[in-house]
């Protein structure tokens, strides 16, 4: 069976950053280590993403130190590790490239945040015709202000991006489902 | 002064059957038209853009009689019309090719649904480069279920799809904003 390649978009320090306001999913580094635990002992292919930012307030800027990402997540040598400058990872990237020259059609991704980076790269994969299983309690998103100035919290933003990608662009699953299946293909 | 390009995405009569749920924004056809028919008399381009559903259950599969453009937005012969089977406006179409050669680089986007082929294609060009005014009464969505189970409104849909798309892809407007920046510039 051709395995998922496990996708890690935009874990970096300095989205813990104020700058950002409240997120939801507190826990959601926690499983996206659960889940590179898992695939590492596989050794099933896991690609890191990360972003330098060219905005100059942004603390995701290549010469930040919040640019580096996280303890949880951090890539081990060899693994793969792409650059993107915008919130698609499949745009400036040669991320499709290696996805095709490896056969690879299955993809499980993580990471932050639900509306932009996730929900963007997420788009263009199920509209290049891979296969994506999109991990709810393994990404999270911030507060954000409408654009008719009301407050709309982290959670709600975040369900009701999920509510729009699930079923159309890719399928919405749990941390606890993946391994569940995972710990099945292992008996 | 360069001209922005009108892209009319997805105003397709399929869209009024009760298989998509409620809609928000009754009027966002005839705010289209308004745009569409002050972008015809300054001549500025135009590019429709048609979905080709590859769904065996969608209203809008090609041989559908809801694949039909809606009269309101209906294409003049010569016309640029783009037909995609996908979300994003620019994956398997000339779209992209189009602009580029023409040297455009501002877009003015409007149609159907706000979250799904709208957000879709909104962010891709956002994130191409293109500067892009997304107009809010001349989009539209359908109420969703999230994946909790949760009902969530189209009104609810929209706002929060606007909300994450405004200063990160593209400046959300409205209808009168544009229109009045128009007729400025007609003085």
């Amino acid at each position: 069976m051709q395995p998922s390649v496990l996708l890690l978009i935009d874990v970096q320090q300095g989205l813990d950053d104020p700058y950002w306001g409240k997120r939801n999913n507190p826990q959601a580094e926690q499983q996206m280590a659960r889940l590179l635990a898992a695939w590492r002992e596989k050794q099933w292919p896991v690609v890191h993403v990360k972003h330098h930012s060219t905005n100059p307030k942004s603390p995701l800027r290549p010469e930040q130190p919040g640019c580096q990402i996280k303890p949880e997540v951090q890539p081990l040598p060899g693994e793969l590790l792409f650059t993107k400058t915008v919130n698609s990872a499949f745009i400036g990237t040669d991320l499709e490239n290696y996805l095709r020259e490896n056969d690879f059609s299955k993809l499980v991704v993580v990471g932050l945040t639900t509306d932009h980076c996730v929900s963007t790269s997420v788009r263009i994969a199920g509209n290049l015709g891979f296969d994506v299983q999109l991990v709810a309690d393994a990404t999270a998103t911030f507060e954000r202000t409408g654009v008719d100035g009301q407050s709309i919290t982290a959670e709600e933003m975040h369900q009701i991006h999920l509510a729009s990608l699930h079923q159309e662009f890719c399928t919405v699953v749990t941390t606890e489902e993946l391994l569940t299946t995972l710990s099945l293909l292992n008996k």
